[in-house]
């Protein structure tokens, strides 16, 4: 069955995909009809995910079927990670991000050793990250680094030999938040996925940041574009005269999409279908938040069906107001982002022989 | 059978409740006869715990059985937590009850991820406690907070779905630590379960602390007022002119115990049967030792069967030569708590289903 | 079989004594025909780890046979530390010493509380570690310390009734990091186990390091003592004018093994066969790096065929570019650390009879 034929109907935005509940998309959208591609799943093992450039469409949405797959269903109670140990180091403390790695990893009954924060004593604060990377070989499966520096990933791979997840190095990027901010994208409006999407089903996207310093904003730009043909419009909105830098300019040219950039929420908000917001700039060693003209509240100009996302943690640039409100697609986001990294830790521990015989319907073997 | 009836010959002070080991009292004190009533424990499905207040005393008392029936048993092997995530949530730092929740957590075979202190870095710091109890949604299935903010509770719970437990909010309440104190006392002297006791075998009870602005002696006063038919009379030592409170004094007087306020324990102490120690007075962001007239050591003229508790840590309020005699039953009172608190998380997540037959003669189903 | 004719073809220096990856020397070295005599490692059950001066040869031999069975084997896969809680008390942060320990319960499916810096809250600073270990007899089931102080452990030790690990305390010991060194050291020539071994097998042994106050050399030299019939002579290389106190030395002339100190390793790495390097002094309350006489790098005028032990981490007296030359065993040696860990643990909390089948072959019952 051809990616266009899936789920045709559900890409028309008068349709509410929400579940009984109300809070969330279901994730059942993604599942309706395309199989899951274990082939194409099977790419990620024994890989390392560094960048949001390694992944190609297919990919992504395989992923999220799969997430879709662990969110919908009990396949976690198979315990497919017995026996793994995921090693999680955060030398840039992230409580949120942390947890949200540790609870996917328990919840498939594999095990942590967790470094919480960068601080300690003397010996370590002048070890070498080649060193450390050299020691998690002993001490687990897989690594989730956060880093406040750029260049840490790479330095920490150059003896490791465990896959790695990069959740965050510096003003890099952070390639599993992408994976979740589309997971959320695709379950409210599966109708991105196709090839060949009508003008008036495509939407506009407003990225509040900066995505040239904001690792977030980088990577889900980087990420979006492999969706260009369901995005009629990028608008950029950021305090910097130039916020994408030569590189991301020149991706974003050549993907065909129409794009802009402006300094005011209020220049397109009223326009916006989607509308990312990340008001957490790292700048070398600590963060800025953006002022007031960056700011979504419950009297902003939105389209009813606009949606909103963030990464969070939040600051002031998103009233808690918009929580209760069908805008508020950042709360499925921050609860789907545990069901992609399971995806994430299965496809790259290659542990899908533990999936039980209920999620078989769902995958083409 | 009556309660009345429960353990009767169990109540006269000159027997000796220790076990074979002369360190605790046996907790099979507390199962001798009476059933431990299900009906009653479920009222604590999917709840949270916030406050004492919360408690009556056949409650505190069920749960206190099945705490013994935990500690007497190898209960915890048939893994009743199995597939369960506790969130400990210590904003403020806290080794010591940390411990006693997460060793409570994996003798049950629950799993635990854990926020140890609430040091963070930039974004944390400035997220609010309703967007954390939304993240916890997604994470876990049970969370335990303590914080510095006697407000952070009701903040968390705004967003939160899941049954939280409070261990200790700034100079609020504490409440798994109430009911860890009478978890000891009630397996020193069971017949203080009773509704009729006679004067002679009713105790006399000293506290020293400030009930009004401690969280351990708070949540202990009232839940101590739920025992009133044992209690003979109250003394509370403190350096404080109003140690309790308009809303404490009012519930105690209406409670029928007789009290008093002193500021010398050497005023009392001669005459007391349990001694309540807490040299901690939570100060809005420091604590305040008591001076010399607030501290037991083994020159303290006490009754020969009276006992004393702490919460633990002790500073030099309370002399480690203590430790070594029957007066010591706060050691009891640490090791107990990890039954109590095993008790209330099964209870909780209502996974009385996982108990072992062993268990059965001991429960009325 | 007695010792002495235990792989008596593996002592050759001309031998490859490395594995098919080429990295680390193969553990079946160890195991090729002498049977673990699990009536020695019991002595083990119950007691505590605190100094390497408790091992006696044969203890130490043993114990490096289980763990190079654990190595070379899937015993591990057998969980033989089920429903075991081991606590990591790291009141001296440390996060290589404390993920190898971690690592090593979690393989073997024991669950972890942790403490993973000595930084808390007001109460607990006062708080004296016999207090401490009276808490962990409540809620482990093993406890691992590091601690600052060299008097810690004992201290701790004063009311716990749990089987200790000491995981370095000060400028005391570090007995578990010697394990590991003669552990790397035997898989490289299990030769030197013999009582009898001609000279031109036996090895000129360096250590760059100050025994007297470093907790790992100090550890490591009490342990090397015990290998006298394979070591030619020792030479100290350290600043101090007496690095080794009377007592160590008096130790080692006792030994009957010949031994110099020097300052400058220029002075003796050319005749070195093993050379332990530790550049980390811990002084009190700050660490201290040698200076320039004290280092390797890959113009180091080695023998061909010597051995660099470090217990990492290092700082720049150990160049990474001796990492990929047949020099390197102290990746060995820190990957090895975590199964003589796990022998250790087993033996501890006497848990062999959880081991598989597969494992009967190689141990004596």
């Amino acid at each position: 069955m051809v990616i266009e034929q899936f789920k045709a109907s559900a890409n028309m935005l008068d349709e509410d995909p929400f579940d009984s509940t109300g809070l969330h998309p279901d994730p059942t959208n993604l599942l309706a009809q395309e199989h899951i591609d274990l082939g194409i799943l099977k790419r990620l093992t024994g890989q390392s995910i560094i960048s949001a450039d390694q992944f190609d469409k297919e990919l992504v949405l395989e992923i999220c079927k799969f997430a879709a797959l662990l969110e919908a269903t009990e396949i976690a109670s198979s315990r497919p990670l017995t026996g793994k140990i995921v090693i999680t180091a955060f030398f840039e403390a992230s409580t949120r991000t942390r947890l949200s790695f540790e609870s996917a990893v328990l919840r498939l009954d594999g095990k942590i050793i967790s470094i919480p924060t960068g601080q300690s004593t003397g010996v370590a604060k002048g070890e070498s990250l080649s060193d450390i990377g050299e020691m998690f070989n002993a001490y687990g499966d897989l690594v989730v680094v956060r880093h406040t520096d750029t260049h840490s990933i790479e330095e920490i791979m150059q003896n490791l030999r465990l896959p790695l997840i990069n959740a965050g190095n510096g003003s890099g990027e952070h390639p599993t938040q992408a994976l979740a901010d589309w997971f959320a994208i695709l379950k409210w409006k599966p109708g991105l996925i196709k090839e060949h999407i009508k003008p008036r089903d495509q939407i506009h996207l407003g990225i509040l940041g900066t995505p040239g310093s904001m690792r977030a904003v980088n990577s889900f730009l980087r990420m979006s574009i492999l969706f260009q043909s369901g995005i009629r419009k990028i608008s950029i909105v950021s305090e910097m005269a130039d916020p994408l830098g030569p590189e991301l300019a020149d991706r974003l040219e050549k993907s065909g999409i129409a794009f802009e950039i402006t300094n005011d929420i209020h220049a397109v908000q009223s326009d916006l279908d989607v509308i990312y917001v990340n008001s957490i700039a790292f700048l070398g060693d600590h963060y800025e938040s953006l002022n007031s003209r960056f700011k979504l509240n419950k009297e902003s100009d939105l389209k009813p069906d606009a949606v909103v996302l963030h990464p969070l943690a939040r600051l002031d640039e998103l009233d808690p107001l918009l929580d209760e409100t069908h805008h508020n697609l950042y709360f499925t986001q921050a609860h789907g982002a545990v069901f992609v990294r399971q995806a994430l830790f299965i496809a790259m521990l290659n542990r899908f022989d533990r999936l039980p015989k209920k999620a078989f319907p769902f995958i083409n073997h």
